[in-house]
């Protein structure tokens, strides 16, 4: 991979500043050393049609590296780890353990996350949003307990550092406003951990440059 | 890959049968041409310790091939797929483009659904349920309209039948209560198409002979 490109949004508001998926892929491409360029795109962009022809689905992050075009985060941090050892380990069955991860977050833990985080920031105001707002935490709170029994005495969801726990740090970000995490000691000390890499504090400081820099007057 | 288990739920409620996410996995399976044992759990028996040490969350699919134990049907159906040229191209950047849909169906499609399905058919008694589901159903149409517009002229998501159609397909189908996908004409031809296959038709198969051998009295 010789010139990569990311693609982000130009400025989100604040609830979602420092969540917005972008931040994955920073993240895995300042861990592998890579160099890259952002480019940023207006909200209303993303579903105009030069924009859709990278991301049919009209959402944050795109890629492209040397010709190849990618989105979804998940594949997106797949693909930049599986040319860097310090992010995937070589072998197959290993990389197998990583993937089983690395969905683990986006298809098991992210979904409750998401709704709660819809319920209360996006629909908050709707009548059904209090009523089936305890269903939802619910759901959350079985999934971070089952991730703490398996984080306990681990520092990280397989033996090292991996791919996988980039999408499970950024997934339990997703759930800060609830202060959810902080009820299960062990994974808000996993996430400190995570959060605490300086690739991690690197990628989280570039994306809200941007939003700063790129702030609207009525904001 | 020599001897191959896969873990299914022994039994479920007409609502359940064949969108259980095992399905995916015996799919793939067929269509690799690889042979291996179904391993039936009760209901109960997901969340007791034996079954969480294969997985942790307490849900089916799991996975033994050789001592090498996955879950996340998204992993599963990956790593079976990663030995298999009919399921996944050997060239790395085509590889990263099947991720890429696997990613789209299971973390962008997929969780839309699955709300509706809860929506409707866990929590349809719920005074909230009827108020949220115009909203539902709005994320659903949405996602699937990118989705049709992506499949117009194309028999697959990609240049040929790969382990992406699997989990598109098995994703569309947990709407199916709903009949949203027929109102896509684009769609609900992809979706005949795949379920055509021989391969899906004798997954399937199975899994219902599973379910009809095992239907509790009660039910
Ligand atoms: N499954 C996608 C989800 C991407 C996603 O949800 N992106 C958000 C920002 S974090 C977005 O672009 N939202 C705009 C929209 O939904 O219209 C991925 O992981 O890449
Ligand atoms: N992300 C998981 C989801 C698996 C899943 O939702 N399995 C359902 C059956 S289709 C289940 O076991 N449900 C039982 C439960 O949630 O307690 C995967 O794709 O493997």
């Amino acid at each position: 991979m010789s010139r990569i490109s990311v693609w982000g949004f130009r400025w989100a508001p604040d609830f979602a500043q420092g969540l917005v998926r972008d931040l994955r892929v920073r993240w895995a491409l300042i861990e592998a050393g890579r160099s890259y360029e952002v480019q940023l795109i207006g909200f209303e962009e993303r579903t105009a049609a030069p924009y859709r022809q990278r991301q049919p689905f009209g959402m944050v992050p795109a890629f492209e590296a040397d010709g190849l075009q990618l989105f979804e985060s998940g594949a997106i941090v797949h693909h930049i780890a599986s040319d860097c050892a310090a992010l995937m380990p070589a072998d197959a069955s290993a990389r197998a353990e990583v993937l089983t991860w690395m969905f683990a977050a986006l298809n098991t833990v992210e979904p409750p996350i998401q709704n709660l985080l819809e319920t209360d920031l996006l629909y908050g105001n709707e009548p059904w949003a209090a009523m089936r707002r305890p269903v939802v935490v619910d759901a959350v709170k079985a999934r971070l307990g089952v991730l703490a029994g398996h984080l306990q005495g681990r520092d990280h969801l397989l033996g090292s550092f991996t791919a996988a726990d980039i999408l499970m740090t950024t997934t339990l970000r997703l759930a800060r406003h609830a202060e959810l995490v902080a009820g299960f000691p062990v994974l808000d000390a996993y996430v400190k951990r995570c959060e605490a890499r300086p690739a991690f504090r690197a990628a989280l400081a570039e994306q809200m440059a941007d939003y700063a820099r790129n702030t609207p007057i009525a904001a």
